[in-house]
């Protein structure tokens, strides 16, 4: 399985707002079967910082998910609230405990 | 809930043993019903580079975990394969999807 940890920056008191967009975008991808985390945290040490973990099937099953109309939708309501360029770190899963099949 | 997300270096060639020693403390961790997540992964940039992502009930929970004797026995085994200080980045889980109870 393909994983990615991703890190937000929201704009100074957009947090909140922007954490419910992410969300959203759990519920939607969530629904997929290729789909098995997809979770949205708060970081600790950054009071803007936005942190996600996505355990999809494979790489192309999450870049696929990038096209989703609906998911465009959302990014696109989440681009305003974003301060700087997110960044991430791609990884191949070898197991452990508590992913979803 | 809370999380973590950690990054080892293992020495180059080690990264196997490392990972064999991380998904043992996986099998240890996902018996504690406070445990939801434990995911051991492979860096995709980095050969030597090991990617664990965390979900507890709690930090205290998480804490506690590292001083059960079984556990710290696997960090005592993981030591010598380890080049340099792991890193991480806690968060505090809001929501999403995947994510066991």
């Amino acid at each position: 399985m393909y994983g990615m940890q991703g890190k937000f920056t929201a704009h100074p008191g957009k947090r909140d707002d922007f954490i419910q967009i992410l969300l959203r975008a759990a519920d939607l991808v969530g629904q997929l079967p290729t789909c098995h985390l997809y979770t949205v945290s708060e970081d600790r040490a950054d009071e803007n910082g936005i942190l996600i973990v996505e355990i999809w099937d494979d790489k192309p099953a999450h870049d696929a998910s990038l096209q989703d109309p609906a998911v465009r939708a959302l990014i696109g309501e989440a681009m305003p609230l974003m301060a700087g360029a997110p960044t991430s770190v791609e990884f191949n899963v070898v197991g452990g405990y508590g992913i979803k099949d």
